[in-house]
């Protein structure tokens, strides 16, 4: 989410909904960050947008609506929550005075595959602009050189690529990357400078 | 779709495509069920909205669209009339006036899975309020108790619960009950009470 | 996509990205085609919407925007210059004044599944207007029959049948063609006649 919101202008409302513990203890919230809003849950989803933020602030939610299920508060709470905000009205919630929503051990990066697309390339955790000048990456025994784009390469060959988000990506022109290097979300990578 | 039409406004309006018998002799109809209205093929479809509704009322369908193919009428025919519908235009056809259409037969509630989601939960087709109070579910030869939500229960653990629509649906914390269970449409349940 | 083009108005605008040669050597372009607008890569996809276009012209986009990916061309490019044609500005590029982007040796009709959809139906390349009358398709060595719609044949049964957008394809009433026949995109056909 850090990767894609920058492209957003500010007043931006985002609506985030990754929450397996909906209906549990974790706290419900809306954080501001370098002028963009977030509506969703407190269990660290926000973690790299705020950490990143030249400024944030953030509350917890105590608006509640009619009828509440256990298991979806994104359609029940979250999103109307978003729409207020959307519409100008001021979060509905008390200022979050402490960071006990914050997770301080997380790494900025992560070196590992975090999603694999439609087409089976396997973006990685791991900015560009914080790899050493020239790095490789190792993935399934295999050193993956760096490309500028897909047909740089010859059909069915691997190597990876800074994709539109400013993210390492792993593929295989005209090929799956997923398939054909037998990752998936959690293989693990190494970085070969 | 009877679970999820009680969350839309009087005055909705509903296209409704699950048409295996598209081009035949299945008849093409709108139906009016409590001030909101649903157009789509008179297969059975709207059966649980028209017997829930405190009131309903039916039309056959007797406009035809300048181009009509055998195999969509989802675009050509029941698109359009619902549009027609949306912007305040009365029905375009005769009212039905024998109950041919009907399913007496079919039961109020289906002890199955009637869908699995995206992340594997399971959903059945028996709403939580007519089960007994304290009622389990059998599912491949487990019984599941009930919980609030996923966290209730710890990582990887099976349950059953009544999801954001009224009805029950078998989960597993951070894991897939359709795979972990060997559930798919039509798998069998028991109430175990 | 020149099946499906024809069901536009005139003015309509298409965005276009089927793109594996993103970011190489393939131009950027526009086409104008019978009133219609088109906006992608110059790899062939405008192909066939040229060649049957009663009137065409096109142009080589020479607009940038202030970013962009050498792999996502669609968000950053294409759909930029979409969005002037839609909002009625001139093409932002030059007239394009050799056939260099046409494929003359492409064929009209491709005589092979080139898309199975959500149900499993699998789509030909086949206008079914330039087949002759009462013909056959020979698929994974069964010769199936021509119907009109699907509740024509028996559960189960296979057969092929001209669907809406005027294509010859290939299903099997309440089963899965894609399966049952072991097709997929690019498996051959014969025409029977």
């Amino acid at each position: 989410m850090a990767a894609y919101a920058e492209w957003f202008p500010a007043g931006a409302v985002f609506l985030c909904v990754v929450d397996p513990g909906v209906g549990g203890t974790r706290p419900s919230m809306i954080v501001e960050a370098d002028g963009r809003c977030y509506v969703g849950p407190g269990n660290g989803l926000f973690e790299l947008v705020q950490r990143r933020a030249r400024k944030a602030r953030s509350w917890d939610i105590d608006w509640k609506p009619e009828r509440l299920s256990a298991s979806f508060h994104g359609r029940e709470l979250f999103a109307p929550v978003a729409a207020m905000l959307a519409r100008g009205e001021p979060p509905p919630g008390q200022s979050r005075t402490d960071d006990a929503d914050r997770r301080p051990d997380w790494p900025d990066d992560l070196c590992e595959i975090v999603y694999a697309d439609h087409f089976g390339n396997a973006m990685t955790g791991l900015r560009v602009a914080t790899l050493p000048p020239g790095a490789s990456l190792a993935a399934s025994g295999r050193v993956l050189q760096r490309e500028r784009t897909f047909s740089d390469r010859p059909s069915g060959a691997a190597f990876w690529y800074e994709n539109s988000n400013g993210l390492a990506e792993i593929a295989v022109n005209q090929g799956r990357a997923d398939r054909d290097l037998a990752l998936a979300i959690g293989s693990r990578l190494e970085i070969v400078s």
